[in-house]
């Protein structure tokens, strides 16, 4: 397939450009662009919460304020705060609460903050972003139909604005080509890929990276599976055949790479404690102070009830924004963007 | 109107509780309570979503680590952190973000985890709970009438579950007879109705004046309007007619009290500065170390834009699940619920 060049939204009518700034952010918000950029994630919330109630999710609500199960891998980017004395932290990702009660009531989600203290303010990242994560009982195929069938979902419901879409000079087009089966390739192949950009076997993919990926596929959304153990978060399930690499899957879309980031889980309990003992997940938060008893209710819950095969995402709301506004900053994703140079 | 005794649910099927402790939370995630109780608490999110869609309400994503503009009137239990080195708070409420945006938007909604470092873990207040905020252009009279709608909107919804509650021992009668007109008195009202309580004009109304107040008026939900101003939030509307009071307006409920507070909000700059420096919460919040700067955006946007009626409240979805649920406990409310004693 030929490599194909994206381009921005033009702002043939609108100047979406004017929301890269977080400066005097109050000036912005009686603009048109700032409101097409609500009502999108209006419609993007909508049409995922349409899309997991009419197929059997039950919604639950995740803290906030979180032992250190409520960190993901990235466990450096944690903002911590004195809880009643107690060492807490600020939810990165509900997936741990959604894990429990997926296994009890089979199929669930929610819609979180997600808080990464991001030592930079830069293009790509937020302080705080909207996280709608799912959980249930089952594999990695079913979890990639999920994926494909939510995000379809999102832009179509987003479409419903396509007449001021127009106006302001989005790409509709793009947006009606989304569409169940997305491109899949495993990491393997993308590494293959990618062989002329240096990429080795075991690196991260870095958004230089995921943008290449994407555009030497056709420039539509791309399923990237069965990444290497060693990059990813403790608990995603080693692959049967090959325990080097896991039953995970992201997401990557035109304009904002990683979007979607979800796995089969580990669920038996002997080696969720080995892979947690074992993870360079621990090994930080140990070494900031944190400690490995803030997994035992998660891990008391496998080692006394046991575990069923469960698979979930996470999906970064302001990357699909991005996406369907064909934005190149992701402070133009939402009314009220927070990184360290931004807070209201 | 006669007095009514409101019995708790009495657990004939189920015993709801066992939701009332918070140690060893993980070991209750399997049971049918926590099943009914995670079920009632997506219904009623459901509800309030509906209710607010249908009506034309826009949804908007409020930040949840704020400057102080997060702080509702109680700043005493605001969660502190340092944002990058600077000081920054956990949101109390996305009020002031909603209400920026409801003068441009029309009609807006959100909802959010709203934080309080409450000294004491008791049956009535958690640390962290869901907030489902609204705000809009109008007034007193067409809020009280959102109030009943959505509140209506979300216990019909709950009552999806009407065999589960039955067999649980619920009592759903006392469910069906939530409908407009819900019973409405003046604070002033209110007081001379518990002046055998030793109750005095000016004071705030405790827990027990409300428990008494349901009772005397039929265990319904009441609407309690027109508080003095003094013991309000600082940008809630003078009357016209008795600059004393607010055009404000707090919901009491059957088990749970007070579970929607909300108001005309005053939208002319001159008067809002006033009222906001002579305001006993900037009192407060200077006394913390924090800064009357942090409202500077919020200010800009009534001196810069000019400002119009608008209205707006905030439905604590915790104590909404305690009445529909009718528990004496609002640490069965909610699957992970927080207080000083328990963090996951």
């Amino acid at each position: 397939m030929e490599a194909v060049q994206i381009s921005p939204t033009s702002g043939k009518g609108l100047n979406l450009e004017i929301l890269f700034s977080t400066a005097e952010r109050w000036k912005l918000l009686p603009t048109p662009e700032m409101r097409l950029v609500a009502l999108t994630e209006a419609m993007l919330l909508k049409g995922a919460r349409d899309y997991l109630m009419e197929n059997g999710f039950i919604e639950i609500v995740a803290p906030h304020i979180t032992k250190a199960t409520g960190a993901c891998e990235n466990i450096a980017t944690m903002f911590e705060l004195s809880y009643f004395g107690q060492r807490a932290y600020l939810s990165q990702t509900g997936q741990l609460y959604l894990e429990a009660m997926a296994m009890f009531l089979g199929k669930v989600w929610t819609v979180i903050q997600s808080f990464r203290a991001e030592p930079v303010a830069d293009d790509r990242h937020l302080a705080e972003f909207t996280l709608i994560e799912l959980e249930f009982l089952g594999g990695l195929e079913e979890l990639l139909s999920h994926i494909e069938g939510i995000i379809t979902r999102m832009v179509r419901e987003a479409l419903k604005l396509e007449d001021e879409y127009r106006r302001a000079g989005v790409d509709v087009g793009r947006l009606y080509e989304v569409k169940p089966p997305f491109e899949r390739i495993t990491y393997t192949e993308a590494v293959e890929l990618l062989s002329d950009m240096g990429v080795r076997w075991g690196d991260d993919l870095k958004s230089v990276h995921e943008k290449a990926i994407v555009e030497r596929l056709g420039g539509r959304p791309v399923l990237v599976t069965h990444y290497p153990k060693e990059i990813k978060f403790f608990n995603m399930r080693e692959n049967d055949e090959n325990p080097e690499i896991v039953n995970s899957v992201d997401l990557l879309l035109p304009f904002s790479g990683e979007a979607v980031g979800g796995a089969e889980r580990e669920y038996r309990y002997e080696r969720l404690l080995k892979r947690l003992l074992e993870s360079q997940m621990l090994k930080m938060l140990i070494e900031r102070g944190g400690s490995v008893e803030d997994f035992d209710w998660y891990l008391n819950i496998y080692k006394t009830f046991g575990g069923r095969l469960h698979s979930g995402c996470g999906i970064g709301l302001n990357r699909v924004t991005q996406f369907v506004l064909g934005l190149s900053d992701i402070r133009g994703t939402t009314i009220f963007p927070l990184n360290r140079e931004s807070l209201m």
